[in-house]
């Protein structure tokens, strides 16, 4: 919100950006220089989270990844964007969406192969108990006690 | 889905725009000319709605209103939208945000007092038993017969 008037509307450069990711250590790296401004949340939003991201030359969304109960949705608004799936690489420019409905097993991320910032826009809404796999990747993000972790394939923790 | 290949991946300029709104005819006028494309269904989400809306100069998104159940958020890409609200209006320009949390009274909508197009980016949730407000008109949506239906502000049928 803005604070400033009554208005429920955000100017996202207002939001500070969370850069990097929270993977553990090991699995950071592609994620280290993405920025990502909250946008639903200030707004007084519970039902599906909405993010400004902003990919510098080099990262990545995340790792490839697909969510058990969660709906997500992208729309590129700057730079060239690359979509990576099971089916290979397409390249998405400005206006471009994509959407990547929950339990479909077909894990996604977006690559900045460019030279420019790819700017994007993803919603994804909120189930209790959706868990993601990370089909390249020695990782799961599963439900223990009450909150979503990180653990090995094999399901020990990090 | 793009149905030339196997990536879940939309041109919004590939969808045929729904023309005009589902009101009253008597209510019909300010959403005349307002074009929305789906873009959340035919990539396959069915958790929340996302729409590419293009308000041509006079049009509005909506009739002033506010949802129960409905988390609403819009992000304007091109042009001057100006957001109406209990609190009066104000203008907002492209890559401003706003958002619109279920239950909270204060109806609104987007109108377009430019000169140029419009064109704002809209995701809302889908609860069922949503029912919508109508505050400066005799309108209001409810549920009838496990439909969602349009009535008079005193609850008689149109």
């Amino acid at each position: 919100m803005s604070g400033q008037d009554a208005f429920p509307v955000l100017d996202p450069a207002s939001v500070a950006p969370r850069i990097g990711s929270s993977y553990p250590a090991p699995l950071r790296g592609i994620c280290t220089e993405r920025e990502k401004r909250v946008l639903g949340d200030p707004l007084g939003l519970t039902h599906f989270g909405v993010n400004l991201v902003r990919l510098p030359p080099g990262a990545a969304s995340a790792l490839r990844h697909w969510h058990s109960l969660e709906d997500e949705f992208v729309m590129v608004l700057e730079g060239e964007a690359t979509l990576v799936t099971d089916a290979g690489e397409r390249v998405l420019g400005p206006g471009m969406a994509a959407g990547f409905p929950a339990g479909k097993s077909d894990g996604h991320c977006l690559v900045n192969r460019g030279s420019r910032d790819v700017v994007y826009l993803e919603v994804g809404d909120r189930w209790p108990g959706d868990e993601v796999a990370y089909p390249d990747d020695d990782l799961m993000a599963v439900w223990r006690d009450s909150r979503r972790v990180f653990v090995h394939s094999d399901g020990t923790p990090y």
